[in-house]
């Protein structure tokens, strides 16, 4: 990725930078480098950006020394947990945590003290990452803001709902943080802050003591390098699995190799014609270049397949909120009677549109869903990957709305394994390119996006290669 | 039902009796009587019953005044807000409430508050419900007993998990209490105490804020009528729905008329080599009495559909818990990590057991699942009902064991509903027929148990007649 040069980062503010993981690794095993060490780094980072960025709800540098300590010993003795022993990590506050205040971004639960930490902040800990701290939502992960900024331009929104993981990551401060999506939260704000994103296949990754209870919602992986993303992710659900009673990540601990797409499909979405011309321009640069190295692009204008697909996911975005909102009666309702008028503007007008959709209608949305997801498997079955925006641009300024989550929004609905990655630029910042693919393929979209970023980076890697430790982020 | 006139309830303790609530309406309606004043009965029949019993882990005395008060006035002003305003439930401590400690039977959630309600627990409250206090559970709603007695032989068990529920409708206590079932935890304990149990569709009550988050675990009602279980569990529904993403409970506000089944399938289960021989005999009579009535009783001996049912269900107790165990390792987990050694060797043993099962064979279980639905459904296509005991006989003695749960765990693999009538007797206490019926069929459940329970009385009731508020309870 390129490295940022833009002159909207204020002054006695570092140029924000993805500072992958995977690389550290190596150093911790031979000693050149440790836990603590790398945990004491990622705070100064912290000390500098967090003034401004206000990407953190809780921070508990004591408990992170610890667990960093306790990490540094394992890779002293020569065993580290796991390939992410000693990786400092955000949680996204509306995911329990048992030793930081759980808020959701809802006054109601300001100081709110969960018990025990829910199972991906078990499964991270059980692997040795060490937590630095809570990263802002948006209200109770929907719409109304949080106070994060984005790190490439303090004046413009780092997205939503997932703001701070976003933020964190995209300033370098930490190589991963968890999100969850059940519209955009994952994806948009990782394209807004030059991260990488991965929104799982619906119930990969298990959501106990996660707030976000809606049916398509998933938890997910902000981080500076698609090992980062992988790992965390795998290394979390082999300890604690998939949502009950769902098929859990499936891959091998290692990232795919490279794999070059023979089909890809570009799918507009709502979001093509609210798209900047820059973003079209620079998807179809992407999409011409593909074309020229012998991929063949699937495009609405001439497959009805595709065209199918398109139609079935008009207006997904209200059709997604719907859901969402219906199934967000409860607890919002509960929080009102516990604290009436807590609750935003926004958020009380969410709730009221809930009550406007009956038991029918939301059973339409889901049949609506069943459908779009039938028709998306029909056409998955001739196309190795999905290419689209995961932005309509670049982060909108001003931090009044989380910008528009209409590229984004198609996974969420469909439950398909999605990615974005920070290789195109709309007005001299981050966009991020999604590469979407078939439900429980997670790992065949992770070989796919290797190849696209080299590709995207002018160069075309060798396809089937091993898996490299530090492929993928830096470069 | 039977009044129970049995030797072993200890002096000083009345005889217990069911006490349905809906024949209550009609006297709040006229004025006769006040959701306030019966409350107040409640309240007299706790302190009789508690010190006995220990049916409760917490009650709130002056918070179900309140409502009860708040009730009076709408009923008062003719403006009731369901059928259920101003009845006293219980909630099975797995289950939040905002006004109450819920502590799901562990010791390391000790004097734990919830922040809100659950979905169930807000849904009772839209309704106008009175919650007079949690009900005890076993530890993590699991195996490991609570202290809890059974109200028609203080040295038996009441069943488990729900516990408190079961013993605390049984004992006359409250018209209605909610539980939960994963594996036979509403209908067992109903059984062992001569109450009403209803275990719905998987889905079909939402389960937001309930700590049963395994994959087929559903909440469901104890109650001491058919309607009281009908009418608690669709208020509910109609205020939150069901779980997200699923279809909440099917059927109309009234409950169904009864309704003469054409075939019913006799189930054997795993339990029926393990029941009493006057359990056993007291089936057979039943089934020759509805055969004589023109049923037709399909068996295994004679149906090579129901045999194949009752292989693909041979072990299910074995494999619910495999798949609960797995689900339940978070957050057992968690509960370790703040507090170890906290857990009962039982409960620590489950844990150890879920780290037996692979990914791979939690997979295979959940094929099995996914199979047996299938065998189940096709052999509800030339059935009405199901019938089989609820429990193996009568409660054991000792308060150890919660009792055996194979025949109530086809309903919980199966997703199907369930209901438990108390129209069998064992040893001279009470044992409960269960009905089981098609995903979904939840309603026409309802109508074929109306019919049973006068025709295990020895009467044919009118089919199709119009629901009758006070009837399938006192009768």
């Amino acid at each position: 990725m390129d490295r940022l040069t833009d002159e909207r980062v204020p002054e006695g503010l570092p140029a924000p930078e993805l500072l992958p993981f995977q690389g550290a690794v190596a150093d911790f095993r031979s000693g050149r480098d440790t836990p603590r060490d790398y945990l004491e780094r990622a705070i100064d980072r912290l000390a500098v950006w967090e003034g401004r960025l206000h990407a953190f709800a809780a921070v508990g540098i004591e408990q992170a020394r610890r667990a960093a300590d306790a990490s540094t010993e394992r890779w002293r003795a020569g065993r580290p947990r796991s390939s992410i022993d000693g990786m400092p990590v955000g949680v996204k506050d509306v995911i329990d945590t048992a030793d930081l205040p759980t808020e959701l971004g809802l006054r109601a639960y300001a100081g709110r003290r969960p018990l025990v930490d829910a199972a991906a902040v078990l499964g991270l800990r059980e692997a040795g990452a060490v937590v630095l701290g809570k990263t802002a939502t948006t209200e109770f992960a929907m719409t109304h803001p949080a106070a994060t900024r984005n790190p490439h331009d303090l004046e413009r929104t780092p997205g939503g709902s997932s703001s701070g993981s976003a933020a964190a990551v995209g300033a370098g401060i930490l190589p991963a943080a968890l999100g969850t999506q059940a519209v955009g939260s994952v994806l948009r704000p990782a394209s807004y802050c030059g991260a990488f994103g991965y929104k799982p296949t619906s119930g990969a990754i298990n959501r106990g003591g996660s707030h976000d209870t809606q049916s398509h919602s998933v938890i997910g992986v902000i981080g500076a390098s698609l090992p980062d993303l992988w790992h965390t992710a795998w290394e979390i659900v082999s300890r604690v699995g998939g949502d009950p009673g769902k098929r859990g990540l499936v891959g091998a601990p290692q990232l795919a190799p490279p794999s070059r797409p023979s089909v890809v499909v570009h799918l507009e979405t709502d979001g093509w014609p609210l798209a900047t011309d820059e973003a079209r321009q620079q998807t179809e640069d992407l999409l011409h270049r593909l074309e020229r190295a012998g991929v063949r692009v699937r495009r609405r204008q001439h497959d009805a397949e595709v065209a199918q697909l398109e139609e079935i996911l008009a207006g997904a975005l209200a059709k997604a909120r719907s859901i969402i909102n219906v199934e967000s009666r409860w607890p919002l309702r509960a929080v009102q009677r516990i604290a009436p008028g807590s609750l935003s503007d926004t958020l009380a007008a969410r709730l009221a549109a809930a009550d406007q959709v009956s038991a029918e209608a939301y059973q339409e949305l889901l049949d609506w869903r069943r459908s779009a997801r039938r028709t998306f498997a029909a056409v998955m079955d001739r196309a190795d990957a999905v290419v689209t925006l995961a932005a309509t641009g670049a982060a909108p300024i001003g931090l009044t709305s989380t910008g528009n989550a209409s590229p984004a929004v198609p996974s969420s609905v469909l439950g398909t394994p999605a990615l974005t990655l920070p290789v195109l630029r709309d007005a001299g910042l981050p966009l991020g390119l999604q590469v979407m693919g078939a439900r429980h393929r997670d790992a065949a979209v992770f070989g796919t996006a290797r190849w696209l970023l080299a590709a995207a980076a002018g160069e075309e890697p060798a396809t089937g290669s091993g898996p490299a430790p530090s492929a993928g982020g830096a470069n």
